[in-house]
C-alpha cells in the first residue's frame, strides 16, 4: 500500500513518457492514489507532467493537481491553454479550483473562468474568490449536503443520495429553513434510525458549532481542534449557510503554519523545502544573514567606543560572544513562549502580570548564571571585581532580552503584524546589541574605566 | 456558541463551589462543550475540580478529564479514589482511558482497573497498554464498526445500528472475513444504496489504507494528512483488524510535535506554556542558558590564546560577537531545514548531493557578506587586510557552520535521537565556538601575528 516515489521509478516514467507510452502509462499510473500522482509530478518536468495531464483521467489529475506544490503547479499552469484549465476546475471542489484560479494572471483567470460550462460553479468559485484572504470565505467549498427542515425523512433520504453523488466525502447534513438560514446538523446514523413518518424538525440536532465568512482561519482551525471536529457550517451575516471547511484542509493549514513559524524563527523567510533551488534558498536566508551582520558591525561600534579599555581589562572583550549569546538564547526563549501563546489563544492575564513574571524568571536565571560565572572566576583566579561584573552584566542582560523577547512579538500582534517574524534573528541581533551595549556600560560604571 | 473562559466566569464558579451550590453548578455547568469544562477545569484548584466530577454527569467530566493539561489530570487524578477514576474510565473511549491509566503508578493503575466492571473494556485498555509508545498500537482506539464480509445488507445495517451505539462518531465500516481478517471498507452512504438482496462481499470497497500497530505514530499523521483521511483501520501481523486512529487524535499530534519542535528550537527543553508557574518554566529554560554559558566560556579561552594580537589588532577582538552570530544563525538555517525535511519525509538525495548543495549555498551567502564587509571596511577606512580577513572568515564560517548546522541533524537522526533536539542553542552554541576558534586561527594565518 505504501508508495515510494524512488528514482528508479521517477526515471521509468520520465523514459516511458519521452517514448510516447500512452497506453503503459496509463495503466501504470490508473492504480495511483492523486496524492501519490502528485508526488510524482513535483519529481518531474513541468512538460512531462503536462503529457500526463493530457493522457490521464481528469478526475486524478484535477486532485493531483490541486495537490503540488505551488511552484511546480504555476510552471504546468504555464504550458495548459485556458481550456485546458477549465476542464480540470470542472472536475475539482470549489475550494481547490479557486485556489487555482486564484494563482492565475488575472487576464488567464478571466479566461479561464469563460471556458468552465457549469454555471453554478462558475458563480461558486467567483463567489470564494470575492472573500478576503485567510478568512473562512475563502477558505471553505460550496460542496455540502443541505436539507430543508420541513422535509419527510424519505424526501431528506432521497435528496441527501442526490446531492451526495457530487461530494467526495459526506461530514454532516446541514438543516436549513425556507431562507437557507442554518437551524442544526443531521447524522446519517440518526436519519437511518428515525421512522420514515417523521419530519426532520423532529430529528435534527438544533446545536451546531459553525463560523462566519469573516472568521480568520486560524480561529477555525482552533475551533475544530478544540472540539473535535471534521467539518464546520460557515454562515452569512444572516447566518445563511453558505459553504463548509473540512477537517483535512484545516490539518494542511495547521502543518504548514508550524512549518512557517519553524522557519521564521530559524531565520528563513519564505516557505522552501531542502530541495529547493540554490537561488530559492538564497533569497530564503541572504537576507536575514544581512540583518546579522548589520546588527553585529553595530557591536563593533559598540565596542570601538570602548576601545580604551582594553589594556587594562582585555577579559571584557573575550566576554562578548558570551553576553551577546546568552542575550540572543534568552530573548528567542521568550518570545517562543509568547509566540505561541498568542498562536494557541492560551495568552491569559495583563501585561503587567507577565512583566512580572518575566522578571521573576530572569532573576532566577540570571542569579544561576551570575553565581557559576563568580565560581569559574574562583576558580581560573579571575579578578574578582571583573567577575562580579560579569555576573551582574548577565543578570540584567537576562532581564532586559527577556522584556525584549515578550513584548516585542506582543507590540506586533497589537499592531496585526505576524509575531513570529519576531522570534529568531529580529529578536536575536537586536539582543545582541543590547547585550553588548548594557554590558559595557555595566563594565564601565563598575570598573571605572 | 464561542465559549470565554473569563476571569469572571471562573470567579462565579469558584464561589459557586466554595459555597456548595451544586445545583446552581449543575444547570450553569450542563451546556458546557467538555472540552470548556477542561478549559475552565485547568483554570480551578484540584480540589474545585474534584468537586465538580462529583456533582456532574460522569460522561461529560470523563471526556473533560481526558482532555486536561497533563499536570492538572496528575493533581485530581491523586485525589480521587480508585472506584472513582473506573467510572470515570467507563466513560471513555479505549485510547483515551489507556492514556489515563498509563499517567497512574504501577499500584495505582492496578487497582483502578480491577474496579472497572466492563470486562470487554478492561482487556482492550490493557491491550492499548501493551504497545510500544509512539506507535499506532498505543495510539488507536478500540472502538469501531466491523461487519462481516459474508452478511447480508440488511443484517448489517442492524448491526452497525447495534455497534454504532457506543461509539461516537462513525467514520468509516471495516470489512472483515470469518477470521477478523481486514478485507476493505464500507461507506454508510454506498450500503443506503445497495439493494437488500445483496451481500457485503458485492458492496464492499477492497481498497483501503491502514498502518501495522508497530507503524510510529509519526508515520500514520503523514499518511492520513497526505491521502486527506479521517480514520485509518490498525491490524495486527496477520492483517487482524484491531483498532482505529481518527484525525481528531492526529491534529492534537501534529499540533503537540510541531510546538515541541518550535520550543526546542528555541532553546526551550519542555512542554510548558506562557501560564506555566515560573519554576516549570526556569526548568524548561535554565539547562539551555547554562549550555550557552559553558560554550562562552570556551570562546573565552580561544581569545585568551591569542591575547598577543590584541595590541596590534584590537579591532578582530570587536569583529567577534558577529562572527559567533553569523556562525550561530548559519547553523540554525541549515538545521532547521534538514529537521523540517526529516519529519515531512521530504529529504531525498545522497549525502554528496546535499553536501555539495550546502557548500554551493555557503559560498553565494558567504561571498555576499564577504563583500559587504569589504565595503564597509573601505568606508571606514579600515586595514585592508583586516577586512580581507574578516571577509575570508565569513566565508568559510559560512561554509563550517552550514555542513555541522546540516550534518548534525541527520547523523542524530541516523542514531535514532529526535533530530529536533540540535536546532537552537546546541547548534548555536556549537557553532559560536566554531566559528570563533576559525575566525583567529584564519587571522593569524592571514595577519601573521
Amino acid at each position: 500500500m505504501a508508495f515510494e516515489c524512488t528514482k528508479e521509478y521517477i526515471e521509468d516514467i520520465k523514459s516511458l513518457i519521452s517514448n510516447k507510452q500512452s497506453a503503459h502509462l496509463t495503466s501504470k499510473l490508473k492504480i495511483l492514489h492523486f496524492a501519490d500522482l502528485a508526488e510524482l509530478m513535483n519529481q518531474l518536468l513541468a512538460i512531462e507532467s503536462v503529457y500526463l495531464i493530457k493522457i490521464l483521467d481528469t478526475h486524478k489529475t484535477s486532485e493531483a493537481l490541486a495537490e503540488l506544490n505551488e511552484d511546480t503547479r504555476e510552471q504546468i499552469l504555464q504550458k495548459l491553454s485556458a481550456k485546458e484549465i477549465a476542464e480540470e476546475l470542472e472536475e475539482l471542489d470549489t475550494d481547490d479550483a479557486a485556489d487555482i484560479v486564484n494563482e492565475l494572471s488575472d487576464e488567464k483567470a478571466k479566461r479561464v473562468i469563460d471556458q468552465i460550462e457549469d454555471e453554478d460553479h462558475v458563480e461558486h468559485i467567483i463567489e470564494l474568490l470575492s472573500y478576503e484572504e485567510n478568512t473562512a470565505g475563502a477558505f471553505m467549498a460550496k460542496e455540502l449536503v443541505m436539507v430543508n427542515e420541513n422535509w419527510g425523512v424519505p424526501q431528506c433520504l432521497q435528496e441527501i443520495r442526490n446531492q451526495a453523488k457530487n461530494i467526495t466525502r459526506v461530514h454532516s447534513i446541514y438543516v436549513v429553513d425556507d431562507k437557507g438560514i442554518l437551524k442544526g446538523r443531521l447524522s446519517l446514523k440518526d436519519l437511518m434510525i428515525s421512522p420514515s413518518s417523521y419530519n426532520i424538525s423532529q430529528v435534527y440536532i438544533p446545536k451546531v458549532d459553525y463560523v462566519t465568512v469573516a472568521t480568520e482561519v486560524e480561529d477555525v482551525a482552533r475551533l475544530m481542534q478544540k472540539y473535535d471536529l471534521e467539518a464546520i457550517p460557515v454562515v452569512g451575516n444572516q447566518l445563511e449557510l453558505l459553504g463548509r471547511i473540512t477537517i483535512d484542509d484545516i490539518v494542511d493549514f495547521i502543518k504548514e503554519e508550524a512549518d512557517k513559524d519553524y522557519q521564521l524563527a530559524a531565520g528563513i523567510s519564505k516557505d522552501v523545502e531542502a530541495d529547493d533551488s540554490i537561488l530559492e534558498l538564497t533569497k530564503a536566508r541572504l537576507p536575514w544573514l544581512v540583518l546579522g551582520l548589520f546588527g553585529g558591525l553595530c557591536s563593533v561600534y559598540i565596542m570601538k567606543g570602548f576601545e580604551h579599555a582594553l589594556e587594562q581589562f582585555p577579559v571584557l572583550f573575550f566576554f562578548t560572544p558570551l553576553i551577546a549569546a546568552m542575550a540572543g538564547n534568552v530573548g528567542v526563549q521568550s518570545s517562543a513562549i509568547i509566540v505561541q501563546g498568542l498562536a494557541n489563544g492560551h495568552l491569559k492575564g495583563s501585561a503587567w502580570s507577565r512583566l512580572l513574571k518575566e522578571v521573576g524568571l530572569s532573576l532566577i536565571n540570571g542569579l544561576t548564571l551570575g553565581i557559576l560565572v563568580i565560581l569559574f572566576g574562583f576558580i581560573v583566579g579571575q579578578n574578582h571585581w571583573v567577575s562580579l561584573t560579569i555576573a551582574i552584566s548577565l543578570l540584567l542582560v537576562n532581564i532586559v532580552a527577556s522584556l525584549v523577547g515578550t513584548f516585542i512579538p506582543i507590540i506586533l500582534h497589537k499592531r496585526g503584524i505576524d509575531p513570529a517574524i519576531a522570534t529568531g534573528p529580529f529578536i536575536t541581533t537586536s539582543n545582541d546589541i543590547f547585550g553588548i551595549f548594557l554590558f559595557f556600560h555595566i563594565s564601565k560604571w563598575i570598573l571605572g574605566f
